[in-house]
């Protein structure tokens, strides 16, 4: 159908979740939801550490001053076929490598800490329109190998595991572990 | 030695953590900060959930409104051995009964899903001077046999495990995770 002025409209629009404008963490919380919902895996994103200052009790209790505090932990955690799981979300603008300047240093301690308790902890990277799923076993290697401050978009392909969006799901970041982490379901009873 | 109007002084002070005025709250802090330095658990106090509305850029960051949010969640969580481990702390104040409504629907929902998921779910109770860790197993069967509002003094005595304050620790809550789940160290590393 031709409209005034040559605008064309097309009527038959594919849906593209990255479209609608989320972002990774978007994608990520919707996952989330949808693992609970569906009883695959219990995690939550953390709630952002704040330190009140004063409260304001008159209507009901509105937080008047507060401030943002550094988490000291990574965003995402909770449980997943019995293990301890914990990840990050990060987005990365570069085409060519992902700033290691990202990762703080209480974060990387953080993941070795919880790779030596027997827990799993990676990162979520998007990178050139593609996420995926690092490691912290691969990023600890990376550290001790490499004095460069980034990681190159190759080595993201090659150790990284991809992961897919998924229109109901948002981005399906189990099916990344249960790859990345094979033989490690320490839940007898599932 | 006697001091003037009948004062006595007693110069040789024990230090009874309770006297210091630490909470339940603060007690667990403290363990689990202490089992953080000595590599024993990684377990944090969850941050409170807060919905931001306002934030004053001009110096810093300052929130300038926010509310409190409800906890989807119980209080802490982390790893143990390989275990995924989530609690809460509950202050009672009653001498012969622990009041259920203390325990939200979604808390007792979470605790259920947790289990179910292979992961360690309990309260930590504190009642008549003692400690005492109750299983999220125990909790359940409880309010499936039982159609009261509360559970009776006897029955945390009966089936929970006490906790000990240690000068150096706090509440000494892992010896009672040991206690309490004897046999599911998941962790073949460690």
């Amino acid at each position: 159908m031709k409209y005034p002025n040559n605008i064309q409209k097309n009527f038959k629009k594919e849906i593209n979740y990255k479209n609608r404008g989320m972002n990774l963490e978007g994608l990520i919380n919707e996952a989330c939801k949808y693992y609970l919902e569906h009883d695959l895996a219990i995690i939550y994103k953390k709630p952002t550490p704040i330190g009140v200052v004063d409260v304001d009790y008159k209507k009901g209790a509105i937080i008047k001053k507060a401030y943002f505090k550094e988490p000291s932990t990574l965003d995402y955690n909770g449980i997943y076929k019995g293990k301890y799981v914990e990840f990050d979300a990060k987005e990365c603008q570069s085409k060519t490598s992902f700033p290691l300047n990202n990762i703080y240093e209480h974060q990387l301690n953080h993941i070795k800490k919880i790779i030596r308790h027997g827990g799993i902890a990676f990162l979520i990277i998007s990178m050139n329109q593609g996420y995926y799923l690092f490691k912290g076993e691969d990023l600890i290697i990376f550290l001790k190998t490499h004095t460069r401050k980034s990681i190159p978009y190759q080595v993201i392909l090659e150790k990284g595991y991809p992961l897919k969006i998924n229109y109901n799901i948002g981005i399906d970041y189990l099916k990344g572990i249960d790859e990345a982490y094979k033989g490690v379901d320490c839940n007898n009873e599932k």
